[in-house]
């Protein structure tokens, strides 16, 4: 029950050891413990919030910025989002035990590949206190031990979380291990990502310093949360108003995520008719513009300024986006794929040879016809909430929900078979 | 039609420009392709086993020894089996495309988690020139491009079938750089394992030695072909005759392989009744035992050395087997999950609670009850033939065949969506 370990060595040991009895628990019993922390949340609303009050003071103190403040504080609706999304996940199906497939081979075997935990996950994460009880719930629900490495800044509100949510969990029967939350230093990111044979599973999720942190160092499986330079791609035969308003939500409604739109490109025949009310909109919402020589002379009232071809390739995250003519769909998916990081990419046309060729093309978690790369996240899929979002091709790409935290194994039943 | 490239960077970017076209090679043309192989291989005996001859000649100049030339020998039975192995692959329904599952958003997105190629292969091996054609088939079957980095030592056959298979695979319609064999220089391992954003998968399949050789040094995605420390349980309620066939089979069928059974495990009750016999048996089929305590007196006319700690977790690919008396399933599970390496492990038991708690609790590929641990392989279990067996939990656990040479991707289909 403590929430700050000696040595993370030991902690894994721990965890590893509590993921055994975790991973063959029934969904009710998980559910029940999920329940528990859901209801002590609630309990203990007052609890968190004067922990993550003092994290803010000394942030504040600190000088962190306005973005860094709003990602750190909690109030009462984000402390109910944390509950809801607890509650979301009781009511997934249980991932373990799921048979993916199953089969009689010739000689009379029966094979099952079932769902398993992974055993333990570790998370390193930024200041954001939200993510402590959404891994937690996750990483339960899945049957997995969780070991939970947060930033110092938040390292209070972290604590109350941490606190809460293992109290209740213990209470209604998981293992005191089940949950671990480290003490948040610099060192603890490299000891958790060589513990090779306690850790099955390291996931960073923020910026690409931590991702160069674990780049070269870690000895156990990692899945990086991914960045995201997506794509809209307006075609010839898009429907204008449509495209319009996909370009706009893209940019938009979120910039600051790695589901928002970061290129626009827009096929020749259209860039005179589309471009000008497009950018002449994005540019009054505040967003800068870099255009290539014919989307600047294609909406020449609107302040575009001269993209460079690192333009290209940047995750803006911000109100910027660099524009783009090209005269086919063979273009814009030879683009994406030469820029973009795989994330999330669409397409708006009318044209069915078009929305094939450019899903059947593109290389991408998800690929779009007719709608906002912005629906790329494990709660709009449906998986409740998520660990991140994978750009990586192997295990898990696009949400990492719950299933995404398990791997498999075959059972096979015999009669005494041999082989010949 | 290079089989002998100048730089490995500049193979694997044309590998990868093929991998966007074969990406999108519907099943007819990649079956065609496969035919076309397996019958210019059935025209070209001759000239492959000619270049194999000369590989011979110069490993036994080397002083390689019997069981290496024995892996790198080929004849015509061999050669026969090769071609059928594509035949079969052919046979097999193809993996890209499928839709692994689909699924209606509230917001009226329609969702398709649709398999894909992984893009680029990259596939080291040792001196047998079979992986060659097995390797290039499993990889154009699920639409990857394959960079084969064979031994040197084998470099003579390994280069009459790659011609073989890509002028074949040409002539049917196959971009030219599908496939391609590199030289086989030492340094050819690192540069392969670095070429990050071109190689989406590096698989190493042989010993110890290479995987040192990749561990630290890879950027781009591993997949270790795996070792096995296998063990077959007797469990208390044994029907004994079953258990000694099965035991007999899993050590002696094929000793060298990852999954021969390493450690043998038998209940208490069981012992004095089970091991006399059984061990006798081994013993005399030549094989040296290394027992606890318990196991050597339970057959005290059977010669077993006395077993140190290192003999639990050793696996010898060779005719010696660890003993150990348990005194519950309980017991048996715990020393799996301590020393076994997630491969393939065996109870053998009559009873139902036993069998369901060593496959719920044994952390491995493939837990077998009531049947040898020599099952785990793609050829067995119905997936052709198979790039290796892995026994890492991320992304492919047990037999890699065509469809874990894929990734997915979801296509998303909507009507002006945007994010709320």
């Amino acid at each position: 029950m403590t929430t700050v370990t000696p040595s993370v060595a030991a902690a894994c040991a721990a965890a590893k050891r509590a993921s055994r009895v975790l991973q063959a628990q029934p969904s009710a019993v998980k559910n029940h413990a999920l329940e528990a922390i859901a209801d002590a949340l609630s309990d203990r609303l007052e609890y968190v919030l004067e922990a993550n009050e003092s994290d803010l003071l000394e942030a504040s103190e600190n000088d962190y910025g306005g973005a860094f403040l709003d990602k750190l504080a909690l109030d009462r609706a984000r402390l109910d989002a944390m509950v809801d999304g607890v509650r979301e996940i009781v009511a997934l199906p249980d991932p373990v035990g799921e048979v993916i497939e199953g089969f009689r081979l010739p000689n009379g075997l029966d094979v099952r590949k079932v769902r398993v935990p992974l055993g333990v996950i570790a998370l390193v994460y930024e200041a954001r206190p939200n993510v402590t009880i959404d891994a937690t719930a996750l990483c339960l629900k899945s049957g997995n031990a969780v070991v939970l490495r947060g930033s110092s800044a938040a390292r209070r509100s972290n604590a109350a979380l941490a606190e809460i949510a293992i109290t209740a969990a213990c209470t209604a029967g998981l293992p005191e291990d089940a949950v671990t939350l480290l003490g948040g230093g610099r060192e603890e990111i490299a000891e958790l990502a060589t513990q090779a044979g306690l850790v099955d599973l390291i996931v960073p999720r923020g910026g690409e310093g931590l991702k160069a942190s674990l780049k070269g160092v870690a000895t156990v499986p990692v899945i990086y949360a991914a960045s995201g330079n997506c794509h809209v791609y307006v075609d010839r035969s898009a429907d204008l108003d449509q495209a319009r308003a996909i370009v706009l939500n893209a940019k938009l409604q979120r910039p600051g995520v790695c589901n928002a739109a970061e290129s626009l490109l827009v096929h020749a025949d259209v860039a005179e008719r589309f471009l000008p009310d497009a950018l002449s909109a994005l540019s009054e919402a505040g967003v800068v513009l870099h255009g290539d020589g014919r989307a600047r002379a294609a909406a020449p009232a609107v302040p575009v300024e001269v993209a460079s071809e690192a333009d290209w390739s940047t995750e803006y995250l911000a109100l910027e986006l660099a524009v783009r003519v090209v005269d086919s769909v063979a273009e814009a998916i030879a683009h994406i794929n030469a820029h973009g990081s795989g994330h999330s990419e669409a397409i708006v046309t009318r044209d069915t040879d078009a929305a094939r060729a450019f899903q059947l093309a593109v290389d991408a978690a998800c690929v779009y016809v007719n709608a906002s790369t912005r629906f790329t996240d494990g709660g709009e899929f449906g998986m409740g909430a998520e660990i991140g979002n994978s750009t990586q091709k192997l295990h898990a790409r696009g949400p990492i929900g719950i299933r995404e935290l398990c791997t498999y194994k075959y059972l096979v039943d015999g009669a005494g078979q041999i082989r010949a």
